[in-house]
């Protein structure tokens, strides 16, 4: 995927600054862009993008998705140490936010898999303002699955929605509003609930704020072909425990908002 | 401070997409953006400029810097339904964002002052990018030092400059170069650089990846007037044993780049 | 929904260029926008966003889906002469354009209802460079469905993909790499694949320039809950006999790239 | 003529999303741009600008303004899989609308000239918001005349002006403000207000909503060396009649506001 | 005529940078931009824009074309503190270079008119990269011609066109080629060459870098209804012998990129 | 340093327009940027960016910083001719301003330093709105200093502080406030308050507005490792007096925002 370069410029203006003597240097040079431990790799494309915006030559060792063990390169980078050195900060900064969700998002994965196969770990719409595209396809990068991308790729029902109308009519009214195009999911605060959004024409039904049992308990009152997910307070600690529910999907805001990064080093030569 | 209205439509556009039916709704309503958990305010600025750039009534009560309590209201927001419900996870998320980095650095600095009244915890050059300023001004916010700004900020002269021109000569070079509003640090990788360095004409000494012993003994060595910061491996819990060293600052990454977000929600009525 | 300011801008500029003498006018007016031909309203929320961005008052008689006939008004507008000149072009243009595509839309649906009540008429990924949003709100205004908002919204299984790993293999790929929030459509050439594709796991099965008879005939053949879709060659002549076949959804390219515009003229008084 | 990096970047954006499994496919290809229809090409710079902005190479074939016949190659490009399923749509909307106007633009020249040798078709100010440039070059693409670029461009005093200051007045006054390397345009609503304008200091006269009898009455009561431009109404049905009135300009917004794209695809190896 | 937000924004934050400390200041306030010399007005379109960006009031004392005298008050503004000091500066850099061009230029076309009345003074292309649309209406704020805005808006034929092809034949073939709302003008280097350069259809004969006798004898010999213009090496010091010839335009790149700024100051209470 | 492409691509289009057919010539050629005056270069980073923006293939003679002769050749283009045509005139504009802007630092610096070989001339904030850092690395390519780059690089406490809190409190106040990588310079209106302001944590003292004995008194009873600064109303006439006060900088808005261009042409063959 191409990050704009417009959005590298910016990036680049605002960590570099009007007249940065500081960097001002002679002749080229070489570096690498190494793990200091170890993970999963996200947001190389855009670590790229940056050193090939200062005209930089990158030779590329990972792929979003690889795992990565401390002390391995990533990239190793060749050309004007002045860009090089304007560069550096900027794209471990990218690659380290990027790689740092793809490894929480590799971490929960690996834990709800253990009790069940099938699951999916998916994020939220609580990414970085300006960095949805990069934030989602770390998520996936890691594992995940990077759920609803905008407000506009799926109509997701909300209690507001139910109180007001019923559920009945509010799923209704969204199923002739929405494109065919367009999956609908409904929230419901009840175990029970699901079933009856799931016969109204729900595509997939969320369980929010439940406890594990009332998930269980509602996820095997769907009717078949009927996808069910879980949020609300999910985290690394109790993933399992969502995941043993059987529900279809379980989804975690911390992926985005509250992973840490992944810990990378710039050594030139 | 402001944010340009070009960085809110692009918040508000990756949010959205192309056809957003799902909040196509008619009449007015009224929110409250309300904190779920104690913490620092900051990114309320921008909070109150996603609201305001969709035609939004934005009633603010608590201002960057300020504690705040779970349960307590930042902000009261009223308008357009429609316009409400397409704001509140943009704000939510910049809101959540910044006021985590917010906490982190108080936590930061409390630990710090407990054994050292004078010291300043740090932020690095370690931020997201395309924030750059929301999160200096965060972790200005949590009672934190903004450090460098970008690289025309201050001058920074590294033991690659070093190795390659000697010390004396180093700071020489870039002393000739900057500007005199500019101050330059120098970063030095034995305690006894330090003093070395302040005499070649540093206003600042960074001690980096040293043990908070050999920072005492850089420090006790350098002349007055010029001050220290140890940097390197700095975390939460380590903090007061750097702060006891005597250091003028500490500086951590992870204040900006680790931060998890600290937990908004949005109610409406 | 809102159009970015930083996009009225554009308009603007590249209509009035450096030095407009031409409407350097005094005083203030008041303008009316009219249609000078039976059509269906869209865009102009749009239009009304470029009268507010130079300062001028619009009272809106219109919103977008509503039928207008010949010399009615859809905005009243009052405010600076010059500002009034400056805008009115611009604002005819993208309410014209929008108008234009509204009206065709609900020419094709109204045909296709004749012998379908419940067929969908859609737009495509045809649509005009820069203008992706507001023309398919525009489809949606005229009746129709917006279908694939971008390459994102959902995923298209085609006939290369096909070929290459065999129909089963091709949607179980894709079924793996997308998200729980994406459909997955399959384009297929023959009627009988319509069947083969939904039991690979198609929620929605693209019969692509086929003849009317051979899509009745795939149609026939999916198992319930799995969505038909007819394009190709589809035009307001033959929609009626798509239509008639009994497929969920009729899609034109047309609709988006050859309608012609709504007539509107700005009178000012 | 260049298309800036932005408006490419922009119309990629809306169309891929933030996260595109449906291209993510290894290895190369070759793909060629062909007409399925005969018509005039236009738009091809900015469709080999979008392929070259993702990196493929392209060998042109065809250039602005050459006659293309269905079946024939316009473009021939190649390189990265993923790239090339990205930038194909993009291509031949902005191709396809461009060749569309253009093609439009020489029915109408040919016409036209079949009456008199020496007229010009012009376009308008009646474009697609964001696209001026672009379907301004289509037109000269298409044998037609550009027109007015922009409101700085030409000065045109309208009856407007005329009903407030009287017709000497008005154009005086524009005479006075106008860059001497502007020309003055009068548009007039009965034939013999032509010399009028003419004798004023007009560069050229519009005969506005007038019939060709009246253009015809109008146009030869004008001096020589002042050009003269009919519009309003003015079809591919009847342009022969406005044409063979003498006059040197007929002008049609329905060349830039309602042609139909031309029909171009996209075809893979 | 507006000045874009996103221009603006681009000012502001060019000037502000990431954390302004200084001006973090509570409370409100009121400024006055005040001129410290005699001058023309200009710009103040652009400084009012950039204050109520930031939501300042404005009291717009003088209009772009004015004369002002040293002492007097250009604007009256009010609001917040923090904003008023974050304007200022950018404010009084674009109404100080804006009234420095305003002021050259009416300088320039008094001493043109001692001894011509009918002269013009015009600007060039020799702006300052992206402030085009501002510098030329400044040169008009003076009483000065803004002469080409842009290369699309008027033909220039120059030596290397005419050694290629002669003459007629280039006048002939840019006649052609540019719209009929486009004039033509011809560069020439001898006086004679004016007279073939008009009989070839030139509307205009630019005599470049021929001294005033040369011009003299130039345009004496030029048919009626051909525009004259002087250009190369005209400055302050010599324009009165140029316009002395008789010339009907004399154009001077210094306006533009050598003018010094008038001063201002900005005062608050 | 780098011009970002997004600000060629707005010089490019504000001066090309949506047309230009002056330029549509086939071929390539070469040309040559040539000084036609004795100077200073800047600002050829940014002319170089131009050429290559539009394909072209530069050779660079000199570096910023160099002094050039008239006659003598900067830069070396070839390529396309239409793009040398449509990019020649944005070259030569940017090239040009920030020469003058060199070439004036330079001379007043060489006045200077004839009286006093340690002082610094330095620019202020007084910049051309959009160019901030293209002036500013301007100044340091004539052996200027750059000053303040933005407002939140430097802390400059101001008369309006000082009457309101205080000498001593205001810069009590900024010092908690402000970075330790901040420097903070203090605006004195009497000679004397220069040792106050030191003693109370200045970095540096500027007078402003004094007399060059006032200045001279003001620098003697500065303690050391205190900065001075002078400004107001220093001009190249009057600089060296400035300068033999013993000031370490004398800082000159005119260099900026008054600057003569250097006079560049640009010649194809």
């Amino acid at each position: 995927m191409f990050v704009p370069d417009g959005t590298i410029e910016r990036w680049l203006q605002e960590d570099i600054g009007h007249h940065d003597v500081n960097n001002e240097v002679p002749g080229t040079t070489a570096g690498r862009l190494v793990a200091k431990e170890d993970g999963v790799v996200a947001g190389v494309d855009a670590a790229v993008a940056v050193f090939e915006y200062l005209g930089l030559q990158v030779d590329r060792r990972v792929e979003s998705g690889d795992r990565i063990e401390a002390g391995a390169v990533a990239l190793s980078v060749s050309g004007a140490a002045s860009a090089m050195l304007r560069a550096e900060r900027v794209a471990v900064n990218i690659a380290g936010h990027a790689s740092g969700i793809a490894t929480m998002t590799r971490h929960a994965v690996d834990r709800a898999r253990e009790v069940n196969n099938d699951v999916s770990v998916a994020g939220t719409r609580k990414t970085t303002p300006s960095l949805r595209g990069i934030e989602k396809r770390a998520i996936d990068a890691g594992g995940g699955d990077t759920h609803r991308l905008d407000l506009s790729h799926m109509v997701l029902v909300k209690e507001n929605h139910i109180a007001e109308l019923g559920l009945e009519a509010a799923v209704q009214r969204f199923s002739e509003r929405a494109s065919f195009a367009t999956k609908i999911e409904v929230e419901v605060e009840q175990p029970e609930q699901g079933r009856q959004a799931a016969e109204a024409g729900a595509d997939i039904v969320l369980f929010d704020n439940l406890s594990p049992a009332e998930i269980e308990h509602g996820v095997e009152m769907l009717p078949d072909g009927v996808l069910s997910e879980a949020s609300g307070g999910i985290t690394l600690d109790n993933v399992r425990e969502y995941a043993a529910t059987g529900v279809d999907v379980v989804s975690m805001g911390a992926l985005t908002h509250s992973s840490p990064a992944l810990d990378y080093s710039f050594r030139t030569e």
